[in-house]
């Protein structure tokens, strides 16, 4: 939900825009930080968008706006403007902005639209796009601050006067050799609190955290967040300084890794943006949908074959969706605290033993509860018509369900083990492939502990 | 699982504590970072965390392998350390991490501890512990850098030079007037490039983002990055300055925050660090099992209705578990589509109407083909014995199929946008309450549709 302050920003430009009311609607778009006009973008039709855009104060500003929009969405702001001011947006824009914008957009339109651009900045957006975008190399700013070993602290801060206003956050002045390879840092600080004269090499941090272009994103993000650094050089094979990830990238990515975990978990794919059409959201369910109807029909057979017992003790079938819904939940509660767990470092490989017993304990603990739950209301709720709802049998029910629940749960301990060890996505080793694996195994043993008893 | 670097390191440590080699055991401590140590101080007894502890170079040391740690394990650590020891270490520690390292201990020691530090250190920290943990005072430090609007440039960079090192990530010089209200903030690049004698009052960005003590820590994190913001300045009801959240603790909150919303999209609790007791971890779950069981006992009331056409026609019984697993599947997948984009201001209650057309022609696209599926395998699989597994069966078994599939798929919809408007959180608006819902709906169309065509 929009904040109050953000949802009265978007009810005030809607009502202005209706109202042709240009010079209001200028004003309010000029106090508006261009990050909060970015956010609401979704919210605006093609139509509206474009008259934001044209009574934005200045390119700058509008450049801004599309820097700070999630690519997807400032991709299609872009393709609704005209070509020139589209060129001219992007030549303002970062790098690295540009190159993820490009990106979701129409191949012909992206090619097009650097095909225009200014040599220079088409090729640090070209050397850009030849990175993996979920890697450091794709995630980095080219413009960066470094300077020579020798200069001066004086210079250096000179220099930064005189830098560009381009250059990402400097926070940190990274120091080269001839060859441009990275030798170490001199944070702002220390630059400012250390002897003017003394060179950036005397005053430098040489063992610094430094990834190469290929790292994931993610191991990026962790390093930072580990380190708690402010930006992460990135070097090429040969040591060569080509570019920092920076801490609002690092946030980027952290949000977008999120989101992307919860959809996964929940088999939806892993991008809100491309599951806007009909077709294409049906496409990005059905790997998973498909998975849950191969489980749901190897259920079928399960059944089919205790189907002489299960029709003679309806009470078996009514059970049924009470086994497969404690046996999902139980086992994908384990597999969720273990996966994360294992992705905060509080647990490996070695502790599989000891963790096992303790979640095996804990679903045993919890299958008797619901267990002797579910005994008391079968003994309860059938007692009237039925003659095989004994004490003993509704004991022999409740047990099935106990049974099943701790098969459940261990399952859940073992499943991302063994999942994270063939590399499988935590997410889907804590979601789908874990939902599918705790009902059968839960349904297979509540068949055939109340199999056994009831087919004597 | 750990990096290979990480665990090289875990290893060499180990074999060190073993072979009680003490030399060797310090080196290797010295030169490694301590963020290294303390994300690895999980993996390790509590007897090998004492010798790590008693072999590190000096008090800073162990404060910053402290501090560096997850609250709940450095509070393990302390507890088993000398009292002497512990409150030397506290003092050395951050207040902010002080008061969050007090929370995971016994009340008792935890009392003790505060009473033996120096008064000036533990006010500090009963401040902080007056706010709750989870808000922008509960996260935030009381070391921040605040000069006086009248102070030059010049004498600010000279302030900067004695500036006491504990003051947290001295990136922006916060402008403050006699009565130590926040009127605007000055970045370190800003100061370093202005003129010497111009004031901060003159050089001061006065428009600036900033949080009372209770703002949500979800909602500072949210701040921060939409913008690109290094710290934020807390001030309390009078706009008086009384600390500030730093990007590494918005960072923190970030990734707490998505290892919660995963515990609660599994149901499974929300915080890894108290799920370690068997009772502990079972009683955190048991929340959304008795809702499980709840759905479960409803769905067997249903079955219960039908039970006279079910046990005539057993192929009905025999797809129980595909039409629970595949509606369950189709409702959280919708349903964490939907949290995702409210969550990132994609989506918001005015645009339901659209959403929940595309998404339910999504479900009926996606159960007609699994209805399809599920017709076809009914009709060859079971072709044989059965009398009533004519065609027309097996078509109006993938027709119930598909009206479960559908309708699971627009209560997936429905349900988050109900459950955030009265405030449920969304991650467990996208994963417990809407995977009993789902099954239950799911489960009752199939019954109704069935049911209506065998009962004839």
């Amino acid at each position: 939900m929009l904040t109050p302050k953000l949802q009265m920003l978007q009810d005030a430009l809607k009502r202005l825009i209706r109202r042709q009311a240009a010079g209001p609607l200028e004003k309010v778009l000029a106090k508006t930080h261009a990050a909060d006009l970015a956010y609401l973008l979704p919210h605006f039709s093609t139509h509206e968008r474009k008259l934001m855009f044209e009574r934005s104060s200045d390119d700058e500003r509008r450049a801004q706006i599309l820097s700070e929009a999630d690519s997807d969405v400032a991709a299609q702001v872009l393709e609704a403007l005209p070509r020139d001011l589209a060129v001219e947006l992007l030549h303002r824009m970062e790098p690295d902005d540009v190159s993820d914008l490009l990106e979701h957009l129409a191949q012909e339109l992206a090619d097009e639209l650097l095909e225009r651009m200014r040599a220079a900045d088409r090729s640090q957006v070209e050397d850009l796009s030849r990175y993996d975008s979920a890697t450091a190399g794709g995630i980095m700013s080219p413009r960066f601050f470094a300077l020579h070993r020798d200069t001066s602290a004086k210079d250096a801060i000179e220099a930064l006067h005189h830098a560009d206003a381009d250059v990402e956050m400097a926070f940190y002045v990274y120091v080269v050799n001839e060859a441009e390879q990275l030798l170490g840092v001199v944070s702002l600080r220390q630059l400012v609190t250390s002897k003017p004269e003394s060179t950036l090499f005397d005053v430098m941090t040489s063992d610094l955290i430094r990834v190469t272009t290929d790292v994931d994103q993610e191991e990026v993000a962790k390093l930072a967040s580990r380190y708690g650094l402010l930006a992460i050089p990135v070097i090429n094979g040969s040591n060569r300084l080509v570019g920092i990830v920076t801490i609002d990238d690092v946030i980027d990515v952290l949000r977008e890794e999120a989101t992307e975990d919860i959809l996964r978990m929940a088999g939806a794919g892993d991008d809100l943006a491309d599951q806007k059409a009909v077709l294409t959201s049906a496409l990005k369910r059905l790997p998973w949908l498909l998975a849950t109807g191969v489980g749901g029909v190897l259920g079928a057979v399960l059944i089919a074959a205790y189907s002489a017992t299960l029709v003679t003790v309806p009470a078996l079938i009514y059970f049924l969706p009470v086994v497969l819904g404690l046996a999902g939940v139980i086992g994908v509660q384990g597999a969720a605290f273990i996966t994360q767990s294992i992705a905060q470092g509080r647990m490996d490989l070695a502790s599989l033993g000891k963790v096992f017993l303790r979640q095996v304990a804990s679903g045993l603990l919890l299958g008797s509860l619901f267990g002797a739950l579910m005994a008391a209301f079968a003994w309860v709720w059938l007692l009237g018509g039925q003659p095989e709802a004994s004490i003993t049998a509704a004991v022999v029910l409740g047990g099935a369900i106990a049974a099943a629940m701790t098969s459940a749960a261990a399952l859940g301990v073992v499943m991302p083990f063994l999942l994270i060890k063939i590399r499988v996505d935590p997410a889907l080793a804590s979601g789908p492939f874990v939902a599918i694996g705790a009902d059968l195994v839960g349904l297979a043993t509540y068949l055939i502990v109340a199999g056994t008893y009831f087919n004597r």
